[in-house]
């Protein structure tokens, strides 16, 4: 052992979502903790993964930046507010969004600091293994030895491009380069209309831009409920967003001015279509390779995951994996949870996490959020279950905020009356889901939820109702 | 009995929020159903009560009209938005309000048909009681009788007013003249800051009134959380709303110009307030009387609210009476829970209400809600309890929509970590109290609520994190 390694009880390597709370929380529980991460913005340590610094928060921030400037162009007047045709400062607007995402880091500096917590700025890889524990290198600008018995390994994940065509981040976006255009792109298009896609497109679409996008799967969002799914489609494109599925792509060409994009249409036509910016927005992939894991013998699946148990611990001893580089949704609070549970494992707690109970949200508008099953999936489990359906049109708030696109579903077992799933596509369904997600964790029925006095006027009641609509209890419809 | 008497199996005295759901739900099980309610608008009949025509909904859509207002006057510029400063047409403004009033009412016209309930237009009274039942008169324009053996009362609440100062809604303003200012007031007054006064306060100031407020309580909602009183203070006034603690009203006079309040300040100092416009919001009063409760014998107390036991029975067998006319808190929600409730009991059913978890919101920027105990309360009951808060500015959403006012505060049991009362004060509150709603009547912990997956980035995650704080686990303070 170099003379200057450092011992730790815990070291996490990776500050997202999942690092940094599975960090926090084994400080809480009295272990010392080195957290490292190698992300930087203008040469500054930059902790939050790609959550906070290209990814969640910075989506939400030019949200809700764009939002307000189509209410301002599109809805003010319907209120009776008469003002000028807005214009956008890009470059405002991004330092709004820079800054936010700087409170974000610097909000993590101080919760390392504050719960004691080494901190270090660097790529944290494995040199080998002994009976003293892992030995973990960490690069510049750290430059540094740790020795541990526990790793929790929470890399996350990066964006996936297409064969043969990088991000440059200039005209070729990944996620990165599409949350940080200097200004309004004319023509942008988009591969893949997942959830990345579709909230940048709105962001860009809500600027000004002819947002174009193609996805190879035959409909929009295949993983989601499918009146969930259609409901979007319908009102996506009302908004202008022109969408095209079960498209291949055959060749991106970037000729330094524009995008071409060669693809064969669902009918197998031969099509191009060329674009200004292109977002290539094809899924994400886990980061791991840094991690050098061949130096331990960690096993890595042929797709880059790392192989886990259902309690996060990897093929080696001490060794645990959580968030976007194991199974499961790549999302930031399936990742906490995990980074949660696995600090409280290693401090000798037995703690529990559930992947079916975690919600998914697409910030859009009207958001959209679910939790649990669709009926699609349900239908292949031949399992029998009810539905109960309230659209926010009948919705008092609803009705008096102007929002009353959408509806809020609920699904339950057939017999037992237990909720199985809950989808909404409309206003507030990102705040909207945290109920649905309480009372399926509760193990709650379709009954239970709709006996909830929830305060009026609210969306919350849109919840209430659909829960007693199935049951045929609904009042409102 | 008249030749032209109808008869049903139950008649319900107004369609306000609970008379209407009572209504519905009692036809759902079968009954026959009349909903009496004598609420006009242009000589149309207006069923929704205060709640639907002068209170809930038209307040929240000139609410969410005048923030829209604000905004685009004070925060589009953070986010690079340029934009001429908005003016207000406020015809417009209450042309849309007056719709989504329209569309309420028309909803439930719908409704009833939809429910085979006769709804009829007038003002319901008791003639008689026999061994058929109680005989019911409908003024006109319905000019009708009924006959039923079960009569539910939800004849609601009016504005209470000053001694000896009338509302002649032109000037000296109840909540309906209120809410129909044609013109944007230089000057407004508002005697008593309560839900009313500062909903309404609230609109006027943003689209530019000068608002000053007297109230004869010694501090700002007294009945909340201290902590959230003391936030929302600090925040109305850092917003220029103009409040005065522990004043007396002596006179209040209108020129036909102009309206001068003569009050008593706290320091026992006379003073003179002239304003354009004066909102008198001092509570509301049972609406009882035009019943004629005497013609039956049916018991109404000194202060004129309909005495009923705890499950919404009066004296007089097969009458009961719900919502603002009965004891508890006068709200529309609360009103509805006990509509359902009565309407199961009518049909056999056991039904419960629970007036503990009858959550308050009042629908300022921020928005406060809350349900359950406050830390006041608590100590005043000798309860032994522990204090989970967590603010709204380490809140990752908070941070990107720009709003970071305020904190959620979650109390539990020492002992048992039951969950006694939530408290929030910040964006979206009226939404989230739902999830604390559902908690409380679930019976869970402040544990169980620190272990809900909740979607990130969401405010809803400051309802976990608050709940954490509880037992000192929570992440991001």
């Amino acid at each position: 052992m170099r003379e200057d390694t450092q011992l730790f009880d815990v070291v996490v390597i990776g500050a997202g979502p999942g690092g940094y709370v599975a960090a926090i929380r084994a400080a809480q529980l009295g272990l010392s903790v080195c957290c490292i991460d190698d992300f930087q913005i203008d040469g500054k340590p930059a902790p939050g993964g790609t959550c906070t610094n290209v990814g969640c928060v910075p989506s939400k921030a030019l949200l809700v930046s764009s939002c307000l400037y189509e209410t301002i162009e599109q809805k003010a007047i319907d209120h009776g507010i008469e003002v000028s045709k807005p214009t956008i400062d890009v470059g405002k607007m991004q330092a709004r969004k820079n800054s936010v995402v700087r409170q974000t880091n610097d909000g993590l500096l101080y919760l390392f600091k504050k719960n004691k917590i080494a901190y270090l700025n660097g790529r944290g890889s494995f040199v080998f293994a002994d009976d003293d524990g892992y030995m973990i290198n960490v690069s510049e600008p750290s430059n540094s030895r740790l020795m541990t018995k526990n790793v929790i390994i929470a890399t996350g994940s990066r964006p996936r491009k297409l064969p043969d065509v990088d991000f440059d981040e200039e005209r070729i976006l990944s996620n990165t380069g599409a949350l940080s255009l200097t200004k309004v792109p004319k023509t942008l298009g988009i591969i893949g209309a997942g959830v990345i896609g579709l909230e940048l497109g709105s962001v860009w679409k809500r600027l000004g831009s002819e947002v174009r996008i193609l996805e190879a799967m035959p409909s929009l969002l295949g993983f989601a409920d499918e009146s969930v799914s259609k409901t979007a489609y319908k009102v996506f494109s009302s908004h202008g967003l022109q969408m095209e599925f079960g498209v291949r792509i055959d060749k991106v060409e970037n000729d330094g001015k524009r995008v071409s994009v060669k693809y064969t249409d669902k009918e197998g036509k031969k099509l191009e279509m060329w674009v200004e910016k292109l977002i290539v927005s094809i899924g994400r992939v886990p980061y791991t390779e840094s991690l050098e894991p061949a130096n331990v013998g960690l096993k890595i699946d042929e797709r880059g995951f790392i192989e886990i148990n259902e309690l996060c611990q990897t093929n080696l001893p001490g060794v645990w994996a959580i968030g976007d580089c194991v199974r499961g949704p790549m999302l930031a609070h399936k990742a906490q949870e995990e980074g949660r549970a696995v600090a409280e494992r290693i401090a000798g707690q037995i703690a529990l996490t559930n992947l079916d109970l975690v919600p998914s949200v697409i910030y859009t508008e009207p958001e959209i959020a679910w939790v649990g099953k669709t009926e699609q999936q349900l239908k292949n489990e031949g399992v029998s279950y009810k539905v109960g359906q309230f659209p926010f049109a009948a919705n008092a708030r609803a009705r008096a905020v102007g929002e009353v696109t959408g509806f809020v579903k609920v699904i339950s077992e057939q017999d037992t009356d237990n909720l199985l799933g809950v989808h909404i596509i409309g206003a507030d369904a990102g705040e909207l889901i945290g109920q649905a997600c309480q009372a399926m964790a509760f193990g709650a029925s379709a009954e239970d939820l709709g006996l909830i006095c929830e305060p009026h006027p609210s969306f919350s009641e849109a919840i209430k109702e659909a829960a007693l609509a199935v049951n045929k209890e609904a009042i409102d419809i």
